[in-house]
């Protein structure tokens, strides 16, 4: 199954020549969620193969240019794409807006019906298979975290067990896997799902920071994810920036990862001033050994 | 002297893997002229060494994203870089608006000053070793073309006349080559600039067409340029979408150049649907042979 994280921009404030501007796609089976829009956006996405017509919804951590501004310009390659899809986008206030006014100055029609919203932390987004919810974040704005969530899978399927209730391989099966009662044709009794699956398993559960400090309410809202990716601006050196530009350091990163039992640390929006983030991860992995960094173009898959 | 042309973005309305979208700098000395700036302009300026620091003057051609909405990531890393010269933007109406409601959403403050005009036609920008003038070109919108004109350069300094006159080698050279008079210390005669110097020579002049269709008002605009960047988006064979989309094919611009009497002619602003350009740069240079085209990174030299 397609469950994959493209790491589309990882610089902070900033593009350098190695790293362009915030953006993270979470591609679910044939979706994708984005998670902030930088400038730049729109060719990182066309690069990474993910295309302009997708099934897809943009979610706006806050409304700093550096992880917004390359919405407009997605908007319309999408329009010239020929998207007809209906794009939703969600964020902080502002977003509408932005797209508004923009929409309005620029002058750009679209071929396809947009809807923007601005949230509230809680549920904002839900998909047949994942849903994703929002939790307010510590920047110098208004900003959000955000948690993608996979729906429950049905358990596991016992291949024995069905055949042992007098049900066939062939259509049945399937009925049975995807939660419906079925009739053996073998002794005419009723088979229910729970006959035959193992318990529901857990889906994976993603976090994303955005800009901000570490808090406790990102703790709560983070724990026990299977990826977390969150705000590395600086290294040690430089904690007093983090503080004061309301951004984390790799350790404080790595300590809220332990902290939160969560099962992945990658960290991401490095500040430009860092050639080599290799200190920044050093400094994660002595809180929190199971961190690395992401850089532009880096997919990870969710699944493996 | 440092007198370039830098082609920082040479693709029409969406960005390629390997062109960005419109934006052109011209290097005078110290000091940057901007044509357009696009989504990816500062990181395109970043990599060609331009800086964020020096003295530089904006112009945008038409209100349309992929001409101007990098203006907003270029102003803040601007800041970034701790920029205290005023920086001066210039472009049709809805530029005052654009910049000030973006500040407004992003609530980015400036460590700068910012001067935004909304021009017409006519002479846009003054600087005492350059003129910038505006001329209306042929797009959807209301779109402008620019001429940069370095200004007249003194004649060429004659050695020999200076030495007849009795003006040795030194400070009183200098002072006769920008325009003062000299009393000559073998004779006490005095001796005018006109005596020494040759006639003043024409300052170089370039054009930047932004989106067209060829004009009669652009090809008197432009007449006798030194070099011009002119709207290349389509090939002979997409003729009928360069009247549809006011936009010019490479022969269009290379007859404009023709009948202008230029001396170079560089194509520019692609569609993105052509793979290789050779196809655009033979059928321009069957019409005027000094055609070449642009690509993202190509630095031309104006003074070679």
């Amino acid at each position: 199954m397609d469950f994959k994280i493209y790491f589309l921009g990882t610089s902070s404030a900033v593009p350098t020549k190695e790293r362009g501007l915030s953006c993270t796609a979470i591609s679910y089976e044939n979706m994708v969620a984005f998670f902030d829009c930088g400038e730049g956006s729109q060719r990182a996405i066309n690069e990474a193969g993910l295309g302009f017509n997708r099934e897809c919804v943009v979610f706006i951590t806050h409304m700093h240019g550096d992880h917004v501004v390359g919405l407009l310009g997605l908007l319309q390659s999408m329009s010239m794409n020929r998207r007809e899809r209906k794009l939703e986008i969600y964020g902080p206030k502002g977003i509408i807006d932005f797209v508004k006014l923009n929409r309005e100055i620029l002058g750009f029609g679209l071929t396809y019906e947009v809807h923007v919203g601005e949230i509230r932390p809680g549920l904002v987004f839900r998909h047949p298979k994942f849903l994703v919810y929002a939790q307010r974040s510590e920047h110098t704005n208004d900003s959000f975290a955000y948690v993608f969530e996979e729906a429950e899978k049905p358990g596991k399927f016992s291949v024995k067990k069905a055949l042992r209730l007098g049900v066939p391989e062939g259509p049945l099966w399937s009925k049975l896997q995807h939660g419906g009662k079925v009739i053996s044709p073998t002794n005419g009794k009723t088979v229910r799902p729970e006959d035959v699956l193992g318990p529901s398993r857990k889906g994976k559960k993603i976090g994303i920071s955005g800009d901000t400090r570490p808090s406790k309410t990102l703790l709560s809202f983070f724990k026990g994810a299977d990826v977390l990716i969150f705000d590395s601006t600086y290294s040690d050196e430089h904690a007093q920036n983090a503080l004061e530009n309301k951004h984390s350091t790799s350790r404080e990163a790595a300590k809220l990862a332990k902290k939160a039992r969560v099962e992945k640390l990658i960290l991401t929006h490095f500040s430009a001033r860092y050639r080599s983030v290799s200190a920044l991860v050093r400094q994660a992995r002595e809180v929190f050994p199971n961190s690395i960094a992401a850089h532009d173009g880096m997919v990870y898959d969710v699944e493996s």
